[in-house]
Order: structure tokens, then sequence, then C-alpha cells
């Protein structure tokens, strides 16, 4: 029901119960798609697997721990993006992202994070916005350099992806310098 | 930050920590305009009231049970509404509502429930939504009747105000109703 | 073990898991013609969902929130009352009952509301009894009526009956009027 | 509410929230006599202590670990007695009992002594049942004494009471045992 | 990872997950030897219950209830001994061990139990350690008795043992006449 | 009780309630020199304080979330160490440390580092060790640098210290690295 618009065709939806449906499907039709990157998906096989994630999510809002959202692109849900992690003492957050197969290529991932770092300084006062990317995966990474993110270090072998380990590229935005950014 | 647009000046918004000072704030300077009808307004004497209470908000809103939402109108928070109880057995839910002194006789409440109930049986897909009003509340009562609902009941003494008890008039609409109701 | 005699031959105890078997039994036994009132009858289809129902009354007891008794008579368990829901902000409490076939028309659950209905007033000091029995029930309604309850309201569709749904009664007797009729 | 009656005027009742405000009076009434054995007095200074004890008996009871009883003579509280502890893997439980000041040499805790145990073996099916007390608490010592039961040791230095050890005696009654007994 | 070294040979390891296979293993070897006095033996068929039974272990040291560990000799773990209960109001402690087949009369759970008595008093500033032993497990007797532990009953048919009962020996030593012990 | 020897004077000793007093001692004697870089100096103090970390500890222990230890020097605690953080789908873990005023200097911290490292991988078979040290606190840094840990990045602002933000610098050992060191 809750819904962030960020343009005439994109939001973002507060991820709900009645939402469980439409994300499995996006998540069982992109399976192949989303593979390489993501190592939560042979973990999630059937609806129940993702009615268990989304209580996940609405208990870590609850309890100020995380903001997960769905995207919703021309009244459909296209992939999930939040704040992973929200650390409240050194007012820093973890944004994350997936979109399902077929919807690339549109720089709509660019808008969300573009909203959701833009929401975390403003709204949520915070200091810094980090956003963590397996060094293979370019698409993924294209997003933060886009947006003035400054890559900050290099950590191996930080994921173990089924059957091997991929290293990180840290990306982070301090409030001062989203503020230069959107003032320009 | 997630909101649900009712018309240009009118919106639900998923109540949220963020808001916990204008609630709070709301709360004070309706002291005792609210003090009238609702029987918490004595326990909420602090800002940390409040944050309990989002926080009891959204542990219901994640397990399913409730949904309350702040009343914004005009980029301002004005009052609170939302399911005080969803029983997905009966499928049925409460509906229940507060608005700030000095913001009644604009129709607010009346979009506002007439949104919460529409969304019930649309989105939800609800079978019935009840309403609970003080018998001599009749600004409160006005708003089932202008919509609609049906009287069920006058449940008496069902409620203890600070030092007296009132009888609740009990609202009802079936989704079959409300099918007919918007179709008109 | 702990018993409140209403009778020579009538009692309520406290229920137990010592008298999980004899419930599980009367619930066996009597499942067809319970089946037509009860929207739980077709859950419990073994000994250990009797044993869950009695820790969650139990447990229900232990927080104030309930009070579940079996009714015996003539030192069998013959069915189960009490109040299902007690409100002490409100100072109201629901009382629910059944029967096993073949007990009833001895106007034993008559005698058994008015007990609990007298011990609420008299030693929990509330100030309301409600019973709320589908409009179908004839045998269900007859009890409050027979006793004195005033009828206050047809919640309509109220419940969900397995493949249709029934409208609730809504009967509620005040500490005032209790008083005036066993004075009478 | 829920009561086992012995004879006609001795009777044990579930603890319940009820009874707190004549427990926590005999308990301060008798403060200086209880004292003498009971390591809890000191930690008992208002009625709010006795409502967290009932809770934490009613709760031991929901969890079938405990049976805690308040022990009523002639309509009054005079003690509590039950199961501190039960162990179905074993099938053995202990009972305890206290008495307020001015109630003792009237036989009543072995009435209520034989009743427990008798109930313990004839309703809980349980193999053993097990008193502990103080070496130097001669009346309570003389409890099981008289009941039959057998001394099985002295554990010393068992239980610390405000500034000096004390020795425990205990006392065993076996179900073959006690069907002796009780058919002699 | 965590070691307690009572000799060359001889040490006391907390336990710990990466101690599972071990321990189970060991278990599993010694089957129908540790049946004969251990009630558990049956309810561990495979690694998890070994795992289940650690993570308890834990729990019960992260608050202060327990103290288990791995008896380990010349690198190989060879049985289980602790604190299975610690009681802080009345300073006292509870000591049991279990060795696998074929480690018995070297005298090494004489040595175990001597440490633990031995740090007991010494770091934990208990008043008493107990051991319970059954009546005809003359091989574990015999470790109390070597260490002049006092024989201070025998608690009759204390323990079911698959198919019959068995009584408790119960051994206590004080923290004052270790002293004597100790410095004689 | 539980240690794990290091060399002759060193060692780690998994923390207990027992150390409580001289961890809290040794906070509070190095007080202002480990609020140079320590967040959580000036949320501890009094005693109270450091058994509410150490039961976290046990707890993270228990649940084989963290493991963290008191690290002892000539039979006195210095400081303390472990994994703040382990990470079993993705095998890696966090490595903290610090010494109380006065034992800096002396190789302890680093001959530390190399216990936990080595046991993280030989033992608990992780892939991967981190340290993250303040960019500014050139003595902890020096650490990771002595034992070979590669730099990966700089992660700017990443902690809250009081007053302003510091920038954490990460290291990292891969178990394959770790192997070419020790066999060097």
């Amino acid at each position: 029901m809750f819904v962030y618009n960020i343009d005439e065709d994109l939001s973002l939806k507060l991820i709900n119960y009645q939402d469980a449906e439409a994300i499995f499907d996006l998540t069982n039709r992109s399976r192949n798609y989303l593979r390489e990157w993501l190592p939560w998906i042979d973990y999630v096989t059937k609806l129940e697997d993702t009615m268990n994630y989304i209580k996940e999510c609405l208990t870590g809002f609850a309890e100020q721990k995380t903001m997960i959202t769905a995207i919703v692109f021309k009244r459909e849900i296209i992939g999930v993006s939040g704040y992973n992690e929200i650390n409240w003492s050194n007012r820093t957050a973890h944004i994350g992202y997936w979109l399902g197969e077929g919807y690339q290529g549109k720089g709509l991932v660019t808008k969300v994070v573009w909203a959701l770092t833009d929401y975390a300084f403003r709204e949520l006062r915070l200091n810094k916005v980090d956003i963590r990317a397996a060094e293979g995966n370019h698409k993924s990474r294209a997003i933060p350099e886009r947006l003035g993110f400054v890559e900050e270090g290099s950590i191996r072998q930080a994921e173990w992806l089924y059957d091997h380990y991929v290293d990180h590229i840290v990306y982070g935005m301090l409030v001062d310098e989203w503020g230069e950014i959107i003032t320009r």
C-alpha cells in the first residue's frame, strides 16, 4: 500500500505480504539470471520462503535496523532495494538492490539508489551510505560509480557464492559530498 | 517515507519513528480536546510514550495484525488512522481514527475511512470492516453513517473512559455492500 | 484437581493436562454434532492438539487473560466453558461454552453460565459480561436469554464457519443488572 | 476459585491473583515467625512481590513444572503448599509448605501433605514424593514422620538462611509404600 | 579451544561445537557400556542431538547455571564432566561425569573431580559440592569416596533408567573439609 | 578457568563472570588512554556494565557468533581480544583487541592476533580473517601489518568517536596466504 514516488513510472513500496507472490514469481522467472551474483537464490524455492523473508524485512523495519522496499515500475514489481543494515551509532546504512531479468538498461536502479541515498541523508539524518558490489559485477558497480560514490576498498573473498568466493568493492558517499553533488 | 495518496492534499503514511515528534506534539496540543473520547491520552506524557506506541504499531504490522497510519494533510500530520485489528480467520478488520484539534469539519476522516475500507476489500480481500464509536461521540459516528455502514448494535458500557463507562455503537460494512455503494 | 462446585452434580474444573484425554474423546465423539457451530473442530484431530489447547489455556490463565474450565457432571467431563477474554481496562469478560453431544436439555450450561457470571462480578469485580452466539444457534442463544442478558446487537457475518459466514448476536449483562436479578 | 476440598474446613485452592493481598498480609503478619526457616521472607516486602510470585507459580503450573496452592481453613488463607518441582522423567515431586503464625498445632499441614501425596500417586501417577526440612525445624520434620515417610539422608549445609547454613533432612515416600499405608 | 590443564596428559576443555563429532563418536562407540547407568543414551542417536546438547551447555554457561567440559586425555576426548547445576543462593554445585568405554581404571575421573571440586571452592567461592551416583554403580561411587566426600543419604528410586528405578547415593564435600584435606 | 596458552607468559582465557572485576578495573585505570580509540568507554561506568558485557559475550559464544577472550599476561588480565563477529556463510571472522595502559610495546597483541588468526583457519576452518583499525591509530594498525595482512581499503568516516568520525583501514588475511606465511 505504502509508496514513495520517484518519478511518474517508478516508485518504492514498503515490502509487504501482499507482494509475496509477485516477488516470488519475479525471483522464479529470473532464477538463472540472478543466481550469478545473489547467494540466496537457491534457498528461495517456494512462496513460503518469500513470505518468511518479508516477515524478516518487516521485523527489521519495526526494530529500525533495515528498510526493504519493492521497486515498482509501471505498476509492476521489478526488483527489491533498500537499506540492508542501518547503524545508528555510526550513522551509516548499506544499500542493496536487485532487478529481475529484462528490466536492466533503463537507469531504474540508478534512480532508486539516488532516492534511497537522498532519503538517508535528508530524512534519517545519516552521515554515510555504503554500497558493496562483487568485483566482477560490472552492472552493479556502475550504479554507485555513476552517482559519484567513492571507491573505498576491495575486500577480498568477502562472499561465498555457491562454489567460489568473490571480492567486494566498497563504495561510500558522505553527507557532505552528497550536498555538493545535488547542488551542482 | 511510505505514502498512500488519497487526493492531492490528503494521504496516509505508514506510521514510523521519524514521525514520533510530530505525533507527540499533535497529541500534546489537542490533549484536552482528545481526552473526551480517547482513553489513552493520559498515558502519553512524553515523547518516549509515542516512540513505544510506534514500535507497537510496526510490530503489529510485521505480524499482519494491525496497520496504523499517520494522516497527512498538506504535508502536516493531523491525525492517526488504520486497522486496529485484522482477523484473518474471519476476514474482518476494525478501523479506528482520531484527528488533532482544529482539523475537523473538512471531511478528511471520511475520505480516510473511505480509502481504508476500499483497500481492505480490494487489496486485503477481507469480507467485512467494522467501526466502533462511543454513543455520544456524534462527530465520530457521522463517519460510518455518511459512508453507508450499517448500525449493527449498541454495546453497553463497552469502554472505561477515566471516570465513567460509555456505550459503543458498532457499524459494519460487508464487501458486497461496498461493491454496490461504489458502483452506484 | 481444582474444582468450583455449582451443585451436587455439576462443577467447573480448571482445565489441566490430566483432562486432555477426556476432552479429546468428548470432542471426537461429538465431532459431527459440534462442527455445526464450532470453527475449530476440524483442527483438533489428535490428542496432541488438545494438549496444545490446554497449554494455551493455562498460559492465558497465568497471564490473567482467560480462564477456561472443564464442565464436570457426575464426575464426567461433558464440555468446556470459561472466560475466553478478560479486558481489565474496561472490566469486561466474554463467556464461551460448548457441551458434548447428548448432554443438552438438562439446563447444565445455564447453571454454568450463571456461576461464571456471578463469579465475574463478585470475585473479579468486573463491570460487564458478554456472550456471543451465532444467530441460528438457538440452543446457544437460549442461555443468555434465560438468564436475563440484554440483546445488544447483531454483528453481521462475524465468523467464518468452514464454508459460510454466520452473524453473531451479542448479549450483555451489567453488574448492576445482575445485582437486581439475583436479589429478586 | 478452584478448590480441592480436604475436609469440611480445610481445602487447597490453586494460587491466583485474587489471593495476592491475603497471602501478602499473612506473610507480613508472620514475618518474624516465618523468617526463622524461610530464606525468601526478606525479599517479599510489598504486594507486588507476592503478585510476581503468583505469576511464577501459574507459569510453572502452565508448564507442568510446579503446582502451588493456598491452604484455606474456614474460608481464610492460612498458608501455602504444593509441589515445588515435578520431575516427569523420574516421576517424582517435591512437596513444600508453610503456615502463617498461629495456625500450628491443629494437624492442618499433616492433612494437606496427606492430600498432596495421595493426589501425586493417584492422579499424577508419580512414583515418589520427597520432602526436605531443615534439621532443626522440628515442627516441619514432624509432618513427614507422622505420615510414614522414610528418612533418606541428611544433606549438610544445603541451604543458606540469611547468615548461616542449615542441613536438610530428606524424607521420601514411594507409591508402593503409600499403597500399604492407606490400605492398612 | 579453552583448556584447563590438570596434568601433562589430562585436561578439561569447555565443551564446544568443534567437539561435537568427537563426543558423538565416543557416545556411539560406548553406547552399550554407557547405557547401564546413563538415562539419556537412547535419546542421542545422531550428531545433531550432540550439537543441541552442546548448545544447551553453552547457554547454561552463559547464564552461570552450569559448566560442562570435555575430558581430554592425550589430546583425545574421552568423556564429559562438569557442574550440572550451580545454585548461587545456597552456594552449591552438583558434579557429574562419564567416561567412554576403555578409559576406566587409570584414575582419570578422580583427577577430574579433584580439579572441579578445588576450582568450585577456590575460584567460584562455593560452600559445597555434591555428587550423586546410582547405588549399584560402584565405579562411579568410588570417585567421591576416594576423595573424602561424606555419604549423606540414600535417595530411594531417584532415577528412572529405561525400565527400572535406581537409588541415588548423595556425597557431599564442604569447603572447610576440603581445606583440611588439601593441607594434610 | 579455560585457557589457551600462547607462550609461557601469555594466554587467552574465555571471558567469564569471575573476570568482571579485573576487566572493569583495567578499563577504569586506562579510561583516558582507551577513550582515544574506543567508542564504548564512556558507557562502562560501573561493574554491572562489565557484567552485562560478559553476558553478551557468552551468549554470542553459545550462539557461535562471537568468541571473546581476556588476554592474560603473567597471571594478570591486561586486555581483551577475540572474534567480534563470525560469518559462517562466508567463512570470515573479524578480530578485535585492546590492551590496558602500560602493556604496550612488548609485542603481546601481535602474538594474540597471530594465535587467533591461526586458530580461525586451523580449527574453525574459516577462509578469511579481517581486522579494522582507525586510520590514525598507528599502534593498532601495526599489528596486522606486522603479521602480513593485506590492506584492502580505507572506509571513510566508518565510526563515530564521541565527537568526530574516524576512517577505518581494513586488513585481510586469506587462509592460503596464511599457509604460505607460516611455512616460510
